[in-house]
């Protein structure tokens, strides 16, 4: 359920290089007697379990009670009809939590490669979480909220947003973006105020951000697609240190 | 972006009851000029940047320019053909992250009143979260996964999954109870290890458990539900203390 990666450490103007174990996130495939019907990302382990459980939250004990197999390690079978599955909402999306419609190899279709040369000096990326949390009003009253922001190159907030939900909260700040003509954000930085997953870096792959700053650590596949695309992640971003897991030249 | 609710506090044997700010949470549709297309689960709040962001993850630029209308507090009417929109994979699902296909009107078809009169001491809700770390075995190691536990009365850990996506890790649960004949859950406490919103407790009704503690906080419709329902939530349960949210005669 973790990968061993190699991350840069960025502490108090030293720098070094350390292996690092990060969340497995990877898709898995649902098919219903050998026909793919739907795509949810996840960590892997126990997936027929986590097959079972979906069943039963979007067809109740009936569904839910189908024999699985585990074809391979990305795949489980449901022993149902395609149509039983085909019109149950839980087709994966890409717009929502943690499930995504398109995987990476979907991705390269629709997104291209960070067209930015944006370096910045890490005491600036450093400072941005308490930039966030300083704009997050609510999250003092209700401990409940997730942040986005938009930051500049300085580490000025440009626009924060909140919701109960991470990719709304990114959306919000994206759709801000949007209608203030920043978009594509080759000059900006992304910050979030928790854990950085495949949703999350994929919006910021399609806005054209090339540094993300997480709270929190971010996924395997985050990380995957960050390296891919030419986005900068930054992870355990707190007080004056931080880890880099992608294209750490972006981080000064 | 927060609403006012009654909490009963439960520190070290005393027992008061204070005043709240939860998240809001609540439904927000999207319209096609006129036909509604998809709901999602959201914070209200900026709701046109929110569409604009879904907008544009799913459609590029060329969706995410068209004209937005705010109809009304909780609908926003895109000027799109509905047919530019339904194919589209951010119709709202209930099985993923923060989105919900169902409202708490659907659930209502979907689901029944928790039948079973459990009640636990508060001393029992309140080591739950410990128990649930401990088993989380890999969070120490990576720091980036949501966990999720099925507890007995007597605070016993039955099965804790974790998982990238909080909902999985709750799918993964809900799945092993089913293949180990535990559902409907009326004796059981299901624990999680961050916010509790719609997504989870529409999972933990659907499952028939009496009692949730979460280690951070409820939204304000995750509230609603477990009130409707008959679940007691508990939150930011840590240490000696706890808050109930609802249905308080649960904890004793």
């Amino acid at each position: 359920m973790s990968r061993r990666v190699e991350r840069i450490d960025v502490e108090a103007g030293s720098r070094r290089t350390e292996p690092d174990d990060v969340v497995e996130e990877a898709p898995l495939t649902i098919a219903a007697r050998g026909t793919d019907a739907a795509v949810t990302m996840r960590t892997p382990g126990e997936d027929l379990e986590l097959v079972r459980g979906l069943l039963f939250a979007e067809g109740g004990p009936a569904l839910a009670g189908r024999a699985l197999t585990q074809v391979d390690a990305d795949r489980v079978d449901v022993d149902a009809d395609p149509a039983e599955l085909a019109p149950r909402s839980f087709m994966a999306t890409a717009a929502c939590g943690v499930c995504g419609r398109v995987a990476l190899a979907a991705l390269e279709t629709r997104a291209q490669t960070i067209a930015s040369d944006l370096v910045v000096p890490a005491a600036t990326l450093a400072g941005i979480p308490d930039a966030l949390r300083a704009a997050q009003a609510r999250f003092a009253a209700t401990g409940g909220l997730h942040g986005a922001g938009l930051f500049d190159a300085a580490g000025q907030a440009l626009a924060v947003r909140e919701d109960v939900g991470r990719h709304n909260a990114l959306d919000k700040v994206i759709g801000w973006a949007l209608g203030a003509g920043h978009v594509p954000l080759g000059e900006r930085i992304v910050a979030v105020s928790g854990r950085l997953g495949y949703e999350l870096i994929e919006k910021v792959v399609l806005a054209g951000a090339p540094i993300v700053v997480a709270v929190s650590a971010p996924s395997s596949l985050a990380i995957d697609v960050a390296e891919r695309f030419g986005v900068a992640v930054c992870g355990f971003v707190r007080g004056t240190r931080l880890n880099v897991y992608s294209h750490g030249w972006r981080v000064r």
